[in-house]
């Protein structure tokens, strides 16, 4: 077909290519004018000409000379031959040389700061254990969940208010956490959110401007640094006593204070009432936000859980932050706030410039899990599991590395700390487990300033008997040729 | 009962209340101690005695006692009487005063501008004619979307290595966009986010910093105004001509320019080749990365679809964004981009950081649906669809307003402008179509800076023709009733 182009580009169609012949004499003609081969100026076949020559329709001709005329590779005008646009030749010539001379776009301080954060911890490939933060997704009842979504998803209103935070899961979980973890609040306080991730950063944002001083606790939540971080916040890393976070004699006055009082992050100790009172009236007479992380209290094993600082609170000034991640499935991603009722416009309104807003299905879904108890029987199916495993990980640890580590089974959540006897550099045996094919996760990376304490950090929630002892094996066997330090 | 806490307090257990009796006296005693009604040092007494006098099992006494003690209520010590924690008395008495002299939560100044931002408009309750940027959702075929969802959570590896874009989604989408939207990328380069919002601001947040300048069409789209000014980037409107954004003759050098080449938002204009291709030199001369919003081009009536931008550029400073929200239902809240390959690592820190992830079913289910074909039919039927509804509301808007308003056609997209003629204040339209049911945003406020056109800015893809015909009757009437200006 090279006389058609006056020898220029061959046209060459494929009729059982898979691709319509329009489509492919429209990517050859956009390649040669893109490319230079028909240059600007230069004069197609008529229509009817140009068929004859292709042996395809007219029709097929005129609709792609159409589309490139629309486009603005050509000109047509009526009664005459389609012509290449004339383009811009400063620019067109230009163009091998712009690109050499182009300028590489930049990042923005935050994307370089980013590069080099050493949150999240990268994973090895495929979780195994003892990677903390995860449960079992392997119990997590699929074919209920799986329902649930399918019902969600034919039922869904079509034409209805779009609602960022859907009522009938705003109702469900605001039972649910009354019941359980014994928060006061309305409906319309509690927002749904793609993760609590997404929530410490929304919070962050609109509770802070950069300068501001926060607090965290140290050791402390690396998300949540990362987040006050992203803020431009001044990150203040506060003590801890045998009661959480340590108020006693501070004079400086933050903005934000953030804590996990129910299971502190990575400690797992339990803030008791009074320094909850204490800690609210300070905040109170500091104009202080706190936010209360709850990430993964479902999970409690020796009494029942803890409720919440949420509940404490009558001076409105607490934001609770909470997960479907821990409680159901990690890639569910689904977190949850529940902000004081004066934020309750402005949150919303955040959400939406954020665009941190949940798949409508399934919050629907979730909602209907929770209604129909399958929630609250999972959580109690998982508590009862992940309480063995806890018993059964200080069993094995004791059993393997009594002499080396000491590890205490916390009360609720999904991992523990095993501290060093004698002590050792955790970042090194971190590295080296890692590489025998244990994830342990070092602590001292977790304090922010002061001395940091050496120990691992081991989740043991996501992992059955049999998984817990093989890793509990290679971790005895790497401390008993430890060097002393 | 009064008589088992020396009067002061008086328990009353419910057996058939729904609530176990444990959690009852928990409660009330939590709730004694707390309101001082139990003061500090009081001595509960023995469990033994406790339980004669409440008629209820020692075990329930105890289990309730050891919980009151974590939590930091009680003092316990073997063989003495439970007492009522001491608690921080200056606190504790302080508590009204301080409540008094709270300081409440102050926001962030972002905050602040996000309660006086007037974008995104306030809606009218539920959606009606003509909102904009709203598909058809009534059309969608939802039983085969819940077919999906249910495959994907009932098939979803729970122990592989956790994705937060997922393979399948990522391959899938590429495919669709490279035959649909003549996209260049490798797989990896798709990030799938909770919706275009979050997309553009998590672009906005890792190209610019605050200060930098940042290019946006005038018209143009507010939520992009609204993630740069977040960003704090120096937002300036660039005029358009024919051809959509105009840069002959600008000396100013732009970090970032946000454009919407194929149908510009809100005019509806196509971007030729050759602008493109000097949008392009100019970009790679300045050091900027362009920001292609391809929002809803999928529908296209006239010819073929346009290719992307994207697709041309061979300098990597392209950012593609599209979404699901328009070519399925508004509320799934799925967006993408595409990333040039040198900052796909430096985005998926950046979604961890921002916990911009969507929910893994959700993601699986999009494979599905498009890989099985679904996606691309309900896109070519709804073209079909609302190619049709553009053709009824503009005859129907020159029927009953044809010597008022001027209405267009575009050759792509889910809603037209209408201008005046002539000129109205079209905010005041606007506000009194509000009021007489009809949705018809005004196209003033699209203008960032400069002399802005009146116009109106009207939806046609989620509206059959009878509820166009209804809302175009309305709009007839005010405008026969409009005093000329």
């Amino acid at each position: 077909m090279r006389d058609a182009l006056s020898g220029l580009i061959d046209v060459e169609l494929r009729p059982r290519s898979g691709e319509t012949l329009s489509r492919q004499l429209y990517h050859q003609l956009r390649h040669a004018m893109l490319k230079g081969l028909l240059p600007p100026g230069y004069r197609l076949p008529s229509s009817r000409d140009f068929a004859l020559q292709l042996k395809i329709s007219r029709n097929t001709v005129s609709s792609v000379i159409d589309q490139l005329a629309m486009e603005g590779y050509l000109d047509i005008a009526r009664g005459r031959r389609p012509t290449v646009a004339a383009s811009k030749p400063s620019l067109m010539r230009g163009k091998a040389n712009a690109r050499s001379a182009a300028a590489k776009p930049l990042m923005s301080h935050w994307a370089e700061r980013l590069r080099k954060s050493d949150w999240p911890v990268s994973n090895e490939g495929a979780p195994r254990p003892f990677l903390p933060g995860l449960g079992d997704a392997r119990e997590f009842p699929r074919d209920l969940w799986a329902r649930c979504l399918r019902r969600a998803a034919r039922g869904m209103p079509v034409l209805g208010v779009p609602a960022l935070n859907r009522p009938a899961l705003q109702a469900a979980l605001l039972r649910h956490l009354v019941e359980h973890r014994g928060v006061k609040a309305g409906a319309r306080q509690i927002m749904i959110l793609p993760s609590a991730q997404a929530a410490i950063e929304l919070i962050t944002r609109v509770m802070l401007n950069a300068g501001d001083l926060a607090w965290l606790e140290s050791p402390g939540y690396g998300g949540a640094h990362a987040a006050l971080e992203a803020a431009g916040a001044r990150v203040c890393g506060v003590q801890l006593d045998q009661s959480g976070l340590s108020i006693q004699g501070r004079r400086d006055r933050p903005r934000l204070i953030f804590v996990t009082p129910s299971h502190q992050y990575p400690t797992g100790r339990l803030m008791p009432v009074h320094r909850r009172q204490q800690l609210l009236s300070f905040a109170a007479s500091a104009g202080a936000t706190i936010v209360e992380d709850d990430y993964d209290s479902e999970f409690h094993y020796d009494g029942r859980p803890v409720a919440a600082l949420q509940g404490l609170d009558e001076t409105g000034r607490t934001i609770y932050v909470g997960t479907f991640s821990k409680s159901t499935f990690m890639d569910i991603r689904v977190g949850y706030i529940i902000v004081p009722e004066s934020f309750v416009d402005v949150f919303e309104k955040a959400q939406r410039h954020s665009g941190q807003i949940a798949s409508a299905p399934v919050q629907d879904a979730l909602a209907e899990f929770i209604e129909d108890g399958h929630f609250a029987a999972h959580i109690r199916k998982m508590t009862r599991l992940y309480r063995d495993r806890r018993d059964h990980l200080v069993r094995a640890l004791n059993a393997v590395a009594g002499d080396r580590l000491t590890a205490a089974a916390p009360s609720g959540g999904m991992q523990l700390t095993a501290y060093f006897k004698p002590r050792c550099e955790d970042r090194a045996v971190s590295s080296y487990l890692s590489k025998m094919g244990v994830t342990a996760r070092s602590l001292s990376p977790h304090f922010i300033g002061g001395t940091a304490e050496h120990g691992l950090f081991l989740g043991f929630a996501a992992w059955n008997e049999r998984e817990i002892d093989a890793g509990a094996d290679i971790i005895g066997e790497v401390m008993r040729r430890w060097p002393d330090s």
